[in-house]
């Protein structure tokens, strides 16, 4: 049994960690923590009464020294990335093993932080150090790491299609030289803006709608990590969970439905959580919903070589604690479906 | 042409009262304030974009001075109680109607006020002056009022189709001389709970649940207006608007469901906004979406002599604007439907 | 590994005993049958793509040599009742044991079924033979059960806050002798209508609303069950799953809130899948979603000796698919938490 | 006093038709029919609970006998295409004035209906005299038509922007000659799917998803109006109405986000419902929900030239029934607002 702890467990990345920390095989939580020093000391069941009953522990304070007295082996970092930023090098200092769902070590090049998120990286050191945690990407670097970048939920829907192609050559050059951008629209259940009680997150307030136009954060760590430049558009829509990204890629001379089917599919042959729909078939949000699973779908109009694909993820489960969990499975070899599926039917 | 004012018109009830301000034959909005100094200065299209193009109105301070230099005949007080038992005096003192949508002045014992609503009140001699504005029930005496106290969303439901049984005798006596308490179970729409930013009017925080069990506000005035003692059981549903209140009632000798439906439908005959469902046919909150209908149902289980009604309207309108225009047209001796009801196809 | 079978897969309560059993440490599933012989052939992922790449059964038509040639230990039927009285007795006659989640062998009086389900019972006799599968109440009984009926949703939130309380001599007296009848104003999400694609359970159709007023079908099997003659007032509301029933009850002279929950807490002491919430705290149907749990909550107006009990059950959980594994764990001695609660932290 | 009829009136546009027309000044409504001889004879009321009491008419089989006995001069067909196609050219024969909401009369090409809509138009040369109801480009036209082809309401949001930035050659040329084309990646609440009691139409099966991929009907519905090559993909969101459209143009050499927005401020200058949204401001379908307004956003990431735009309607008003109820006052010379808007503060 590893000792494991979470920070930020009031919020909803939080939350489904505890829950999928609940029923993992070989965890055993240690300790709740708020995302600062003032929050804390309340029944965890208080902040999310769907716990009632089932896990008697109360949130303490998170900073380092409340977290470190509990003793995890691991912590899984669901705070904003100010904190995560000065938590996360104290805790691996000490032997812990980090998990942080923020972006404060997503980004490579510290110099994009001032930039997309009006934050001066305080260890910018620490990057390079740092593994995205990226499953399926990044599986051999993640057993050894003590620092994981879990990917935001945006990304995680956007590249895990796109980086294949771009690894294959499939993406058309323009004229310039420089590679065709693909298009990502993205939608987004409200629970990714977080359990601040802001107005635009209110019931009565949360309809279909545009945000950040050009100016999501989530967009560089996007085109670091998928290896080209992409235009990203958030939108939010009127449920709880759940990202469908549309993404438009204009393919290079050679490649077609099938080509790019079968890089797909050879890429991700054997992944328990990436899920190819047959043709015609375009994956919701529900099909994921409380699920690891990665749905990706696509389609090819072949008299202008473009191609679409849709991909849905539950943004709280493949796009932060689930994800989270699979590189917690990863890094200390366990099964790396533990928690994640369980199915004894084969 | 009538000179209105809207203050707190950034939130859920001010937004309705100036869209149907904005279709009133006889109104024209001079002002639009918030609750308070420091709110204001916003264009109200800011606020709630859905207004857009529409009124070219900053909202203001909504200060006695401020509302009063904009010179309005008509005032609308969308605000909390402390501000309208503060507001409404200064402005009838200047000769202007008040139409007020808090709670400030719908009670008539100023006793109840620190008992339920934790509050002084700071001008308890204008209770006995302020009119109860349920059209249907003191239309007469609305004709001359100046300080309008507009019901609250659930008293309206409950109190509609209780009061003519109650005035007429409908309600089983106790065997200790007690009239027999109809209980009234009600679920309202998460707009009711008002635009400010609390955690559970998020997103994912709404779902079906009771709240405020046997201590919500509501109860003291639903249990004055209706003429009997009550029990009040609120409940938020998973949806923008609409009341729906499932009324029980147990029926004195001699009442059956053809005598309770006739009495209702004497009360309410020629009513514009008062509908009688037909037997067997039961109100959704979709049926009065946007409209200021209040629409009953009614079943009798004769073998219990047990009544059960349904009664559902929009809280924002009948429940709140809507049934302050209601009473501002009979103030000023408008068509009563005016803004509230186009019908051309008799 | 016992080998399971469920008939009715392609409806929800069918498609959540897959969710279920897929994760079950005992079970195997052998076989998905339609609820008649015209279902079937079609792939269950294409029935429910949530279960994409994680069964690779096709739905088989659903009659009794189909069923039997997959050679099952236990059989749960997701189908109407008619089918289900068709095709329960020829399983066990098999010795399959039969989980049958309609209302086909609820009720002890076959002369209920022509009046509330316009149905004439073909296998009378088996009614003394099925035990209700309330786990809570029959447990012992269904050790050896070979035909066990799983409860109704709505009364299952119903009889379970209300049976220990009826046992106990809880319930005031009328002056006629008769017991005053407990009140039950439930609200359903969309999900209990089931999968048909009936107009009324259209996206834009579903709105709060009281339906089956007097007359719907469980008001018989809560009757019997919980021991008391009830006034049962189903609702819809905008929403996919959970039950929330609000229960009025007149208590009997002696009897006081913690008497109340005194007498709740000893009837569910140890019980894994009850939790009386705390005082002042009322549960929603979010807290139980995809949950076993019955949460149940309650408070007493001493002035008149009324208790208001909210109760909230997943309507497809223990409202049907997980008090059916409820009921299979405890028939073959499995755990009784197997596939419905995974907690490694004590 | 014009007499109006609506055909299909017992579907979510033809019932959003009774609500305008309801309202209407000039208009009154002499018969509601349904889509077919069979549909009929329903009270409207049942049909729709909301008009309860508000208008009493019975709903007629939808032949061309029953509707010219009603003797209308301007009947709106709320009818599946095959329906539409038929009865217009009987209609407008006899004097009738038609606004069909199908897309019987949309497209110019004869050969277009076979293979996007399955279906050998009967009347192929009607097609060049009917004229397309896009108001606002082409009122002139829709002076003197007497048959009406309102547009789709994908099409509705999508040609509105694009179509000025066509015309002013604002759209880059790819190097084989061939317009770049735009993408349009359009999400529309459930009420676009009708009222037809299909499977995925129910509350429990909508969730964000993609559908009809690169064949959807209204793909040449919109190349052929905004007069270019599209890529269109429409996509389903779990609310009532609204669609939200996100579209991407690559501009040709000299244009800039100034340029665009110049644009279309003149081509919409004056329009009473057009509305652009000022920078950094992204309309939402509740901006827009009941109300004939196209709500239009957009910005300009001038390193790549790339254009986005949002554009928001309600599909049932500027989507379908106000866009025709707007055509009809311009072929009738009201006010062109007229039910549509009501606006007394100016």
């Amino acid at each position: 049994m590893l000792r494991t702890a979470v920070v930020g467990a009031t919020g909803y990345s939080g939350a489904e960690l505890v829950n999928l920390l609940l029923s993992h095989p070989h965890s055993r939580i240690v300790g709740l923590f708020g995302s600062a020093k003032r929050d804390g000391q309340q029944p965890f069941e208080e902040a999310f009464p769907r716990f009632r009953d089932r896990l008697d522990l109360a949130v303490q304070p998170g900073d380092v020294d409340s977290i470190t007295a509990a003793q995890p082996h691991a912590v899984f970092l669901a705070t904003p990335h100010e904190a995560s930023a000065q938590l996360a090098p104290a805790l691996i200092e000490r032997g812990i093993a980090v998990f942080d769902l923020s972006a404060a070590f997503r980004l490579g090049d510290a110099g994009q932080y001032p930039r997309h998120y009006a934050f001066e990286h305080p260890h910018a050191a620490l990057l390079a150090r740092a593994v995205y945690g990226l499953a399926e990407i990044n599986r051999a670097r993640l057993r050894s790491a003590d620092l994981i970048a879990v990917p935001g939920c945006y990304p995680t829907s956007a590249i895990l299609p796109l980086l294949p192609l771009v690894r294959a050559g499939a993406i058309a050059t323009l004229p310039d030289g420089r590679l065709s951008r693909p298009i990502i629209d993205s939608t987004s259940g409200v629970s990714g803006a977080g359990r601040a009680p802001h107005q635009r997150s209110l019931f009565c307030e949360v309809h279909q709608q545009a945000y950040g136009v050009l100016k999501h954060r989530h967009q560089p760590e996007i085109d670091e990590h998928a290896g080209i430049a992409t235009l990203f558009t958030p939108h939010l829509g009127p449920y709880e969970r759940g990202i469908l990204s549309t993404i438009h890629v204009d393919l290079a001379p050679g490649w077609d439905e099938s080509r790019v089917r079968r890089t797909l599919e050879e890429a991700y042959a054997g992944e328990p959580f990436i899920r190819l729909c047959r043709s015609d078939v375009w994956p919701s949000v529900a099909d994921v919903r409380g699920t690891n699973f990665c749905d990706i779908a696509l389609a090819v109009d072949e008299s202008w070589r473009h191609l679409i694909i849709t991909s849905a993820i539950d943004n709280l489960v493949k796009g932060a604690a689930g994800q989270a969990v699979q590189c917690f499975n990863i890094r200390f070899g366990f099964p790396e479906t533990a928690a994640l599926l369980t199915d004894n039917n084969p």
